[in-house]
């Protein structure tokens, strides 16, 4: 991708999975060339039928001759990349990723080449895969990059541009400003999310857990559904962020004993009080996309 | 509501939001004669304008003929009942609620109303009043009602009929095990929801709260949706379902302990282990309503 002539660009995916197969078909439609980097046969075989890149393969060296190299990676192997990757990354390429923890990501990576510059597309549901990928899957989404004082602003420009063509809210922070603010809205409630369905599958009375199950309604498929999701992704989140997700955990172990007191008291004024709190909290981290 | 003849029946309802403007506009559709109370000149007004029964009004006479009177009032407001409307209710009428707890409505119905039975559709959705009232708001959802040793048979089938003339699944429990069983799917959710939403949003670090409202994305959404909703609505199920509540409140602190102890011994295999399991004990708790 180089500035105001994207047809030129040619720009390397590794990864194509939900985000990197997203990424492939919405930067093909915008008329880059796209190579995909599996690392599986059989992988790539699908990601052609999906059309999910321009050229695919299992060999590292297609990425020779990337403006971009895109790394849409699960965390564990962005934190632990292979030999063989690192070698072909163009030296003159910009190299970002789109991990969910930004930290671990920068430590390992600004010694890894001088053109990396580490972000995050906030997108994403509850498919995984090489069947997930989906266009427009970016649009309207906050793309938050993590620059350092020693990032290169060329590269830092340029994945702001890839941000922007894909319809991005760009967003620049900290890294740890990053990981301590996805704590609280995505790794925090993956946690709480889980033990609700812990608490209610491991109910020890039969006949209530048996009940709870035929009368579940949306309420419980709604506060549940992130603590259902995969298992890999929620450990390698936790690993990678785990101060920052104690520190939520310990703030919102306050707020839930706070609430519990106010029933454990019957101080019904007190507990309203505090719903119209939340209440009125939440619209603040709703946007467009998530509007219910 | 007649057995096999629909057409003849006439059901009061008393209250027209969203359960009762609901009930009031399917059972129109079934071809039944409906009787809408409500408290206020102008709810009734609106309630005429978006037909939500056939005769509509705030005089609780309105009541005397009806085979069926479903009361769709507020929780506080099936507990603590206006002498009025129980002077109004015709002794020989089956009589129903649609309240979320049923332990406390029984105690005070079971001697109120020689043919009461206490009932719960479970359906819903974030709106209220009388705007809120849908066709279809009942469908596939469970109807679960609480009849005692000493409930009219023959009230208990109209209540069934009922249910089933909505296409709802009809399910009978204890009311005790209901109240149970609530408490873990609706009840401690909107209080675990809640307090997420108090946590993030009374996180003292202004830039770490802001960059938090700008990347939430549809999984907080989702996991703080109910602890953001109808406050009132809250705090009159925790007051009148505490026990069941705090019990599993103490049910959930074990559980969330138990997570973080995963994360702050640093270990993964356990916490994915733990996610593994709730991953799989989620779709027992979805039905065809709530699949994703």
């Amino acid at each position: 991708m180089k500035p105001n002539n994207q047809s030129d660009a040619c720009i390397g995916i590794v990864g194509l999975g939900l985000i990197g197969g997203s990424l492939g078909l919405d930067l093909q439609k915008l008329g880059c060339h796209v190579k995909g980097l599996t690392n599986k046969g059989i992988t790539a075989q699908k990601a052609r039928d999906r059309k999910l890149a321009t050229e695919i393969s299992t060999d590292s060296r297609i990425l020779v001759d990337c403006d971009l190299v895109i790394l849409a990676l699960p965390l564990d192997q962005l934190i632990h990349p292979e030999q063989s990757l690192i070698a072909a990354l163009p030296e003159s390429a910009v190299i970002t990723d789109v991990g969910s923890v930004k930290g671990p990501v920068l430590k390992i990576w600004r010694e890894l080449h001088p053109r990396f510059v580490g972000s995050h597309p906030m997108a994403g549901n509850a498919k995984a895969g090489v069947e997930a990928g989906q266009i427009g899957l970016f649009q309207n989404r906050p793309w938050i990059a993590t620059p350092e004082e020693r990032t290169d602003p060329y590269a830092l420009s340029m994945v702001k541009e890839l941000a922007l063509s894909l319809n991005c809210d760009w967003v620049t922070a900290h890294a740890d400003l990053h990981d301590e603010a996805v704590a609280l809205i995505s790794h925090l409630p993956i946690i709480i999310s889980a033990a609700l369905l812990r608490t209610v599958g491991k109910e020890p009375n039969q006949q209530i857990k048996e009940l709870a199950q035929k009368l579940a309604s949306s309420g419980f498929a709604d506060t549940t559904r992130i603590g259902g999701g995969n298992p890999q992704l929620g450990a390698s989140m936790a690993s990678s962020n785990s101060a920052a997700i104690l520190h939520g955990l310990s703030s919102y172990r306050y707020s839930l004993e706070l609430l519990e007191k106010a029933i454990l008291q019957g101080n019904w004024p007190e507990l309203k009080k505090e719903l119209e709190l939340t209440k009125a909290l939440r619209p603040n981290f709703l946007n467009s996309q998530n509007q219910t």
